[in-house]
C-alpha cells in the first residue's frame, strides 16, 4: 500500500486555525513514539491531532476530505498487541483523548454516556465518587484503554455485560465526510429511550461503525450492570487434553443453559507463568524457549496442570448463587481438578466491593481496573516489568491473535495443539488463553510475547503470527479481532462482501482519508 | 407517493421463463386477496412472485432491477396489524413461502439453519420429530409466521432467546441489484464458527437488513435454548396505577440483576377480555365501546384487577429456579396482588413439555405455538373467530402500535393513560400489553380492534392509530415497529440520519425497486 505522502502543510495549517496551534503536534519526537508498536511496524504517524469535542472531529474530517489528508482515529492509544497506535498507512492519528466527558449516569436505569477518551479507570473511579450499586464491565487490556473504543472493536470483558459490544447504544458518529449521526432512537429529539434500546426503529446502522472505517464514533452510552450481592471465583484446573475438551463441553453446556451468565478463562501453563514473572534466563544459561523440564518444575508449583480456569457465578441472593454453584459442581465437576470456590455475599457498592481488590482476578469479576495481568508483556524482557507499564516504549514485545472455534472441546484441542506447536516452532512459548464470552464459541487468545531488543526477534514473531493466522484459517478458524499484519491477510469472502465493503467506504468516504487499512480486507484499496 | 404503474408485461414475462410461469400469479381475484389488510389501505399487489430458492430471488432483483418493477418481500405473510402483505406503494409481492429447507441442525450448540419461508409450527415439529431438547422462542403473532421474518422485524417471543433479533447469524442476504452477501463469519469458505458467533470481524452488516428495504434476507441462522429442566409461570394481579408502576420498577430491578432472563407480560383489563371472547354486543344494544360497569363486571371474574401479569423462570435445576422464584416474592411480591407460581421439573423434550401444551399460556412458555391470543382480533366481529383465523379476509380489524417507554413505572402510567385515553376518545376499547424484553424499556402494545364491516370504522381506527403515534412521539416514546400508515410518520431525524439513509438506498438500489416506502422514513422518495 504506498501512497504519496500527501502535502501536509496547508491541511494541518487549517486544522491548526480551527482547533488551535497547540494541538497539531508535529515534533518528530513525539510522531516518533507516537509510530511506535509492541512489534515491527511498516507506516508512520505524519501528525498527531487532538481535537476536544465532536465539532473538531467534524471539522478536521471536513478538511481532510477536501485535502486528502489520511488520518487515522485513535482513544486511549493502548491497542497493545494488535498495533498500539500505529495506523496501517501513513496517517495524521485523530487522536480523542481529550475528550473524556461523563454523564447522563442513571443508577437506576444502569447507564451512563461516555465520549470516546474515557477510560475503564476513570469510569471505574466515577463510580466509586458516586457510591454506586453498578459495575462496569472490566477489561483484561489496559486500565487506561478507551471504554468506548473497546466496545467498537468488539473487545470483551468481566461480568454479566462481558460481550461488551451488546452493552452499547446511541453512538454518536461523525461520518468521513464530517455529517454527524446518532444510532438507535437517539436520532430523534427527545426520544425518552434515546440509551436505553438496542435498536430504535428501521435499520440499524451501529454494526457499520464497529471494527470499521467508515465513522468515527465519538461519544456513546454504556450499559452497567448491578453489582452482584453474592459472587463466588471458581478456580479449576485441567492435567490433560482430554480433561480440557470435557471441562470445555461442560462449560458450553453451562452457558447455554443459563447457569454461567458470564465470561470463563481457561490459561495454559505459559501463560500463567508470564504474568507471574519474568523468564528465568538465568536457569538456561539464556537459551529461549522455555525448556520443557523447566516448565514442568515450575508447574509443579500449582499442583501440576497443564491449564488453569477461573469461572463466576453472579447472583442477586445468596440462595441463587449457591444453587448455581451447586449445578456447576455437578456438571463441570467431574472433569476437572482442584474445584475450588470461593464466595462473598453482601450489598456491595463501587467503594465497597465484596472481594479484596488488591487480588487482581478478584478486582477484575467486580469491575476493578488492575494492570497485574499486562505483565506479562515484559516475560521475555531481562529487566521483568517496570512499574510504569508502556510496552511501546519499552520494546516489550506483544502480538496478539484472537481465532473463534466452535464450543466444542475436542475441536478447541485440536487448534490449541496447534497454536502450542507453532509458537514453539518459532522459538516462543506459547502463552495461550481460552475465553468464553458467549454461548456457542470459545476464543483462543495466544500471545506472542519477544523481546524487541533482540535482533531478528520481530520477524520471528511476525513469521509466527502470519504462519498460525493462516493455519488457523485453514481449518476454519478465523480470528474476530485483527493485529495490524493481519488487516489483509484473511481468506477472501466467498461471495460479493468486498464489493460491497469497498462501495459503502467510496459512497461514506470519497477521498478514501479515514483509517484506510484498518478493517477493510484490501477493499478500500485504491 | 404516487408513481406511474409500471409496464408489467415485459420484466413478468422474464421472470415467468426464469422461475416458471406457475409462479408468477397475475389473476385480479387472487392479487385482491394478496391486497387485504387488517385496515384500509392505498396501495396494490401486482404480481405475486413465488421463487423457489435465493438464486431466483436473485434473478427477479436483476430483472425488476433494469425494468423499474417494484418489489415488496414477504415470507409468512402474516403480518397482522402491521401491514399483512400489502406493500407500502403498488409492487408485485416477491413471496418467500416455497423457501422451506431446514438444516444444519446442531443439538449440541443449539442452532438451525432456516429459509425465509419457514414458520413457528414448522419448525417446532421439526424439533418435536427430532425428540429435541431445545426450544424455540415462541411468536405471541401467528404461527405460520416466518421465524426469519419475525427476527429481522425484530419481533419478540417467549424464553431466553425472546428478544430475537439477538439470536440470529449467518444471514443470507439478496442485494437489491442481485448481488449476495452472507453476514458475521459465514462470507468465508468453511468458517467453522459461521453460524455461532454473533459478529465476525470487521464492519457488521446484519443491522442494515433489519426493518429494512436494503435487501432480501433468504436464509439464516437461528438460536435456539435448551429447554430448561425447571419451569415456573409466576401470575399476578395489579388494581391500581400506583401499583402498576411499582410492579413495573420491581421488574425492571429482578430484570437488571438478572434474577428474570426471560420476556415479562402485562395486560391490561380490556386486553384480557378480548382474548377470552367477543365483544358483548347483546348486552349493550349493539353499543361500543364496551361501558364502564360491563368491563367492571366482567373485570370481578378474576378479581377485579385491571391489569394481570405473567413472568417466568427458566432454569436447570429445581434449587436454581426456586431460589429465583422466592428473590421474585421478595422484590415483586408487596407489589403486587394474587402472586402465584405454577411450577414444574423434570427432563422434557419438544415432544415431552412439562406443562400442558394445551394450555395457551403455558404453550407459549415451552416454545408451542399457539393460536388463542389471536382472537383477540375478532373481538368486534359479530360472528366471533372461525377456527381458521384469516382477519385479512375476514374483515377482523386489527392495528397495532409499538411505543417503547423507559422501563420506570411511573413513566408508563403516563403513556398506559395516554393510550387508554386516546383509544376510548376514538370509539375503541384500548386492549393493551406491556410487554418486557430487555432490561431498560417496555413497550407498549396498543392494540386497535374493529369491524372493518361497520362503516367508518377502517377511518376512526386509523385516526385514532394516527393521534396516538403523534401523543406519545411527543413525549419522546416512539415505536420500534412500524404499521404500514406509520412509515412515514415519525418526526424527523435531528441529524444527517436520513441523508445517510437515502444514500444507501441509491447505493444499493440504484433502481429503488425494492420495498419503496418500507421503513425508509420518505428517504427513498424519488
Amino acid at each position: 500500500m504506498s501512497r504519496p505522502t500527501p502535502d501536509l502543510g496547508s491541511p494541518l495549517r487549517e486544522i491548526a486555525s480551527r482547533i488551535g496551534a497547540e494541538h497539531v503536534v508535529t515534533d518528530p519526537e513525539a510522531l516518533a513514539h507516537a509510530g511506535r508498536a509492541t512489534f515491527g511496524t511498516e507506516s508512520r504517524v505524519l501528525a498527531w491531532l487532538h481535537p476536544g469535542d465532536a465539532r473538531e472531529v467534524a471539522a478536521i474530517l471536513t478538511i481532510a476530505q477536501r485535502t486528502g489528508l489520511p488520518l487515522y482515529p485513535i482513544s486511549g492509544g493502548k491497542n497493545w498487541g494488535l498495533g498500539s497506535r500505529v495506523p496501517p498507512v501513513p496517517a495524521a492519528l485523530l487522536d480523542l483523548g481529550r475528550m473524556r466527558s461523563i454523564d447522563h449516569f442513571d443508577e437506576e436505569l444502569a447507564t451512563v454516556r461516555v465520549e470516546a477518551g474515557v477510560t475503564f479507570r476513570e469510569l471505574h473511579r466515577y463510580l466509586v465518587a458516586k457510591k454506586s450499586r453498578l459495575m462496569l464491565s472490566s477489561t483484561g487490556g489496559s486500565p487506561d484503554g478507551s471504554v468506548l473504543a473497546n466496545a467498537l472493536e468488539r473487545g470483551d470483558g468481566s461480568g454479566p455485560n462481558g460481550e461488551r459490544a451488546l452493552h452499547v447504544a446511541a453512538l454518536e458518529v461523525v461520518l468521513p465526510t464530517g455529517e454527524v449521526i446518532h444510532t438507535g432512537f437517539d436520532r430523534f429529539d427527545g426520544a425518552s429511550a434515546a440509551e436505553l434500546h438496542r435498536f430504535g426503529v428501521g435499520p440499524a446502522f451501529d454494526g457499520l461503525f464497529s471494527q470499521s472505517r467508515l465513522g468515527v464514533v465519538t461519544r456513546g452510552t454504556l450499559w452497567l450492570a448491578p453489582l452482584p450481592r453474592y459472587l463466588a471465583a471458581l478456580r479449576f484446573a485441567l492435567h490433560t487434553s482430554a480433561e480440557l475438551a470435557r471441562a470445555l463441553d461442560a462449560l458450553r453446556d453451562l452457558r447455554l443453559e443459563g447457569t454461567l451468565r458470564t465470561p470463563v478463562g481457561i490459561w495454559n501453563d505459559y501463560r500463567v507463568l508470564s504474568a507471574a514473572g519474568r523468564y528465568p534466563f538465568e536457569r538456561t544459561d539464556g537459551e529461549t524457549p522455555l525448556p520443557a523440564e523447566l516448565l514442568a518444575e515450575q508447574r509443579a508449583e500449582w499442583g501440576g496442570a497443564r491449564w488453569l480456569g477461573l469461572a463466576s457465578v453472579y447472583a442477586a441472593s445468596e440462595a441463587q448463587g449457591r444453587a448455581s454453584v451447586a449445578r456447576i459442581r455437578e456438571v463441570l465437576g467431574p472433569h476437572v481438578a482442584q474445584l475450588s470456590v470461593e464466595e462473598r455475599s453482601g450489598d456491595p457498592r463501587a467503594d465497597r466491593p465484596l472481594f479484596d481488590p488488591e487480588n487482581p482476578g478478584r478486582a477484575f469479576l467486580q469491575g476493578i481496573p488492575h494492570e497485574q495481568s499486562l505483565r506479562s508483556m515484559y516475560y521475555r524482557k531481562p529487566a521483568g516489568a517496570p512499574a510504569d507499564l508502556d510496552p511501546d516504549r519499552d520494546g516489550a514485545g506483544v502480538l496478539w491473535l484472537c481465532p473463534v472455534v466452535p464450543a466444542r472441546g475436542s475441536e478447541v484441542v485440536v487448534a490449541t495443539d496447534d497454536i502450542e506447536r507453532i509458537c514453539l516452532e518459532h522459538g516462543l512459548e506459547p502463552l495461550l488463553a481460552i475465553f468464553g464470552k458467549s454461548e456457542r464459541t470459545f476464543t483462543l487468545l495466544p500471545m506472542l510475547v519477544f523481546d524487541r531488543d533482540v535482533p531478528g526477534a520481530d520477524e520471528r514473531a511476525l513469521a509466527c503470527h502470519d504462519a498460525m493466522l493462516r493455519e488457523l484459517a485453514a481449518r476454519g478458524h478465523l480470528p474476530e479481532r485483527l493485529a495490524l499484519p493481519a488487516m489483509e491477510a484473511l481468506p477472501s469472502a466467498r461471495d460479493d462482501h468486498g464489493r460491497l465493503l469497498a462501495r459503502l467506504i467510496e459512497l461514506l468516504d470519497p477521498a478514501g482519508i479515514l483509517a484506510p487499512g484498518r478493517y477493510d480486507f484490501g477493499a478500500g484499496r485504491r
